[in-house]
């Protein structure tokens, strides 16, 4: 099958490799769409995020759909012809974590596209059956592979307690920022603000349900006239995320969920004072199905964030399509095309 | 100014009484609309609910709204011309319960239209200014009356913690149920079934947002081919209850709704084997803000179960609606006109 | 290896079995003491507890501990020779039950002694490695089969949100009641009464932690002179449920522990006038690392239990000595002596 | 009436004023006993806390307990001749803040001791009845004061949801501190750990049911040999928080009781990796009750804490008893002797 492998920074070719054989309890998948990330692009970028360095060639690409071709021994409710959308971790399954239902958390997890696991930019890939969801018919194979990052934003709007009558900040309008809206708004936030300095996002932002934007390069959080009960930080710029939690009503919570460097000035007095709660997000857990029921029920549209296609042989295009082109929002791999 | 009053059992009669004047603390509202609710009906025709006998003249109503025309000493967060929901109990802010942010349980609670306290159907009332709340303009009326019945939904949906992706089975499509499916799809309920035995009603719940409707005459709840994780439970009948109970997934929630009697047979080794949460619910708290809220942000409908309008000389035509029409939802009575 | 098998009603006899291998992930150990539970009695007696019945031979007893001598292949974290308590379920551990941290719902659990799954009156059993927790040397053989009772008491008390200034009420003393009573305690409730029939029991109960105890014989739950705000309902006996839910403070919690039958009258105008929140137990999940720090830390006295010790051939007279003695709480198997 | 007042920066001297009259819904208490906090001590060495500033004179004090010698109008829940712990703290009881149970975060909130609200260091004090909880014989009147610090302990375990088998790590072992320690003892925490530098408080620690003690001096966190699932962080010292946070396992919570200033380095990568709970505490809700049944049922010693007792006259040696004696835990200030 053919593969598209990173092998040093900026530097994605094509190989040819054996199909893989599913396990016991394992699937079979062919690809059909696998959604670009911003980690994607910056391993291709830097080879490395943090501690996560790529020191041998390592397949990318962590957001991904297909159509079960093969089950492993032992595999009891998946079957061959089934539409999946793939969750890209591989936890123990038993540990403490595991056990405790935070299987996002396990030590033991073996995560797509990250070193030295490899990904989805390839024709095939073999996944627990666990982590291989059936879709219904109504969710498209490019919505299947944006389950994931819409996983982010279930998780991220759970970890902030959004619900009736939130009212939501979301600082940066990427994808992750726009799905966060989505999210907010399909579990009954009233007031969703969203800040950025890419006019083009906010104006998407709007369209997906935003119900105020702050265009960041003249507006501060300060001006938006009402406190946020929760803030969905996606930008990780520090400066934001303290004006951000500086921003909120009394007991709001906070959560970070943008990357932003090792350390972060938290405003404490503040935190303090009104008894602010900060998490921070790692991945996801038990989001799956939500999210398809949110994508089938029409709440959310994840069709609606796919601004360019490209064939596996592309994969270098489309891991750098987000800098040339600043209305991109999310560009999708498709191996099979 | 006019009041109509409960003088036994089927007896309303109007009657002039001096309007009040508000206390420290309280506001004076002039009504502009107050819906009719079951208990109210019930009232009317049996002069009792359980424990509460009606042995002295009672006005009725406690789902109001209106204009605020005096404040009293001390009031500091309202003022005269706002148009206002009111919330319609006074518990007494300090005891334990309150404390604690449990109000509706305070055991000094005195409530609208609950022997011997009086209600709404009159041209003034007096209450607290935290039981005032302010509405847009946005929001109609009847709309603001009517806060009070979603209320009800809003508080069943938090005690059933629904959520994104929630699956919800209503029990009961009268008023309360129908607000429950809007509700519910507001918090992001993906699959919303209602039963009933009145097919008008059922085709009201669909169009609000019910995903499935159960035509309780020929239809069984186990005949629904999914699992909910949520009963809101809006019948009183305790079969229905007990089948709903029966009906759940494994760690579902049941919310106790409709008034059925002082006891029930609860399916003991169902709820045992699969960890089933069964509560009541007793009115609400710190429910308004997040009614106001998805009202003016157009999520839930609540002018569309208007079905029927009353001047206060006719409060006991509106009273019985209900009864006379099987297409009646809500009947509202106007005081001022 | 030799076993004790339960042939039909009333017959247990001893069998050679050949000792079982075990499987991947999975070690052997050698059983050093296995508790008899009320179940073990009940399918001595009667060849079924409600809808699972013992239509083959069945190996009783699921409280059970021992040494690990054999390890199958790919286990990573347990060694020959560690001291462990079993936590005698098998789940899936990737169903959505499993992924959500709530194996014990998992519908493919396989539960020792529950047919036709085997128990642990054997000298040996293999389970998965996650579910042989290791103990420290200072909690005993017999205590670490006891964590499994203990299990049930702390899940329990997690279900009633047990904490600082709960008032617990326990109905029922036996060893599950006399439990509740340790780990309330340990979790910081400061008013634990338990109500009993059995005056030995209710001695016990005082001396390990109750602050009052009832007479059930003589004495109503009424008389109690204060209001639980949590129930843990170890007698299974409706009408001690009603009563017991009736006398709880509004807003208080009651898990239902004890089995007791089909159906069950809950006092619904009670539950709904005061929010209770009504609750059933299945087993247990993720509870053995807290039980083990309980006991380790001297918190819970299960040794304390121990009221009777009997070799495997003497596993029916272990099954019947609470039958024998009004005073007994605990057997223990011994398979090794 | 007797009153000691701050005039300035170490400056307190001897007023005299009319005892006040209770109003509607208030005590008069006549004070027996006022603890020392660390706050009153900064109020006297510096003028002010953050933002507040002393610019009129300040009676300090708001550790206090008494006796009820007058009610006010309406007072319905207290009489006169009760022993009382004060809350020093009156809200406005019906702000949204309150009404949904924070009333610690009520922006009208009046707290003692707390430009230019006046405290305790006087002879008599106004409060509401619903915080003069009354205390039962068993609580000595310097507990009944101290129940103030220990509301701020129970406050923050509570927080950080510390209950069975929770490894707790506390830094800083001042008197909240050492209160924490107890608390944790008595939630259920197995393993308590305290760091400090000074041996003396270690010392207490360890006899108060610390497990681990840690002399920050000479040993890190990270020598501890164990995770802490919670941190409830004392100190305020920027880098001890930061350490403290990355000492926490995966999914731990952390509590910043300590004030340190108005910005925090904040790990943020391990905030995210492990999906850990930050949150600040701003005094407390609804803990007396919780206090006093811990105090009364022997769970937690508060009178061990008290290493000092001065009259009113010697309010300013009472203020700076820590910095004198560095055995020093508590000092009481008595207005009657």
């Amino acid at each position: 099958m053919r593969v598209a492998v990173l092998r040093g920074v900026g530097d994605v070719a094509m190989e040819q490799r054996a199909v893989p054989s599913p396990g016991p309890g394992e699937v079979l998948v062919k690809v059909t769409a696998v959604g670009v990330c911003g980690s994607d692009t910056h391993y291709f970028d830097h080879g490395r995020i943090g501690r996560f360095v790529v020191d041998e060639p390592l397949v990318l690409g962590h957001e991904a759909s297909g159509v079960i071709v093969a089950v492993g021994p032992g595999v009891i409710g998946r079957q061959v012809g089934q539409r999946v959308s793939i969750e890209p971790g591989r936890p123990d399954f038993t540990c403490e974590q595991c056990l405790a239902g935070r299987y996002n958390l396990c030590p033991e997890m073996r995560f797509f596209a990250t070193p030295p696991i490899d990904g989805a930019f390839a024709e095939h890939v073999v996944v627990h059956e666990a982590m291989a969801h059936v879709v219904p018919d109504n969710v498209s194979d490019e919505a299947a592979a944006l389950l994931e990052p819409l996983s982010v934003a279930v998780w991220a709007a759970r970890k902030g307690a959004v619900g009736a009558g939130s009212r939501v900040l979301v600082t940066g309008a990427g994808a992750i920022g726009l799905l966060c809206v989505q999210v907010a708004r399909a579990l009954g936030a009233t007031r969703i603000a969203v800040s950025d300095v890419n006019p083009a996002r906010l104006g998407v932002a709007s369209e997906l349900g935003a119900t105020d934007v702050i265009d960041a390069r003249t507006t501060g959080l300060s001006d938006l006239g009402w406190s946020p009960t929760v803030l969905l930080e996606c930008s990780g710029h520090p400066p934001v995320v303290a004006e951000g939690i500086r921003s909120l009503a009394a007991a709001g919570r906070a959560v970070l969920v943008g990357m932003g460097g090792d350390e972060l000035p938290l405003p404490l007095s503040y935190v303090q004072e009104h008894e602010i709660e900060v998490t921070g997000i790692f991945r996801y857990a038990n989001t799956w199905p939500t999210a398809i029921a949110l994508v089938a029920s029409g709440r959310v549209d994840l069709d609606r964030l796919v601004t360019g296609r490209f064939g596996l042989a592309q994969a270098a295009d489309a891991l750098t399509a987000a800098r040339r082109d600043p209305a991109a929002i999310k560009a999708i791999v498709r191996p099979g095309s």
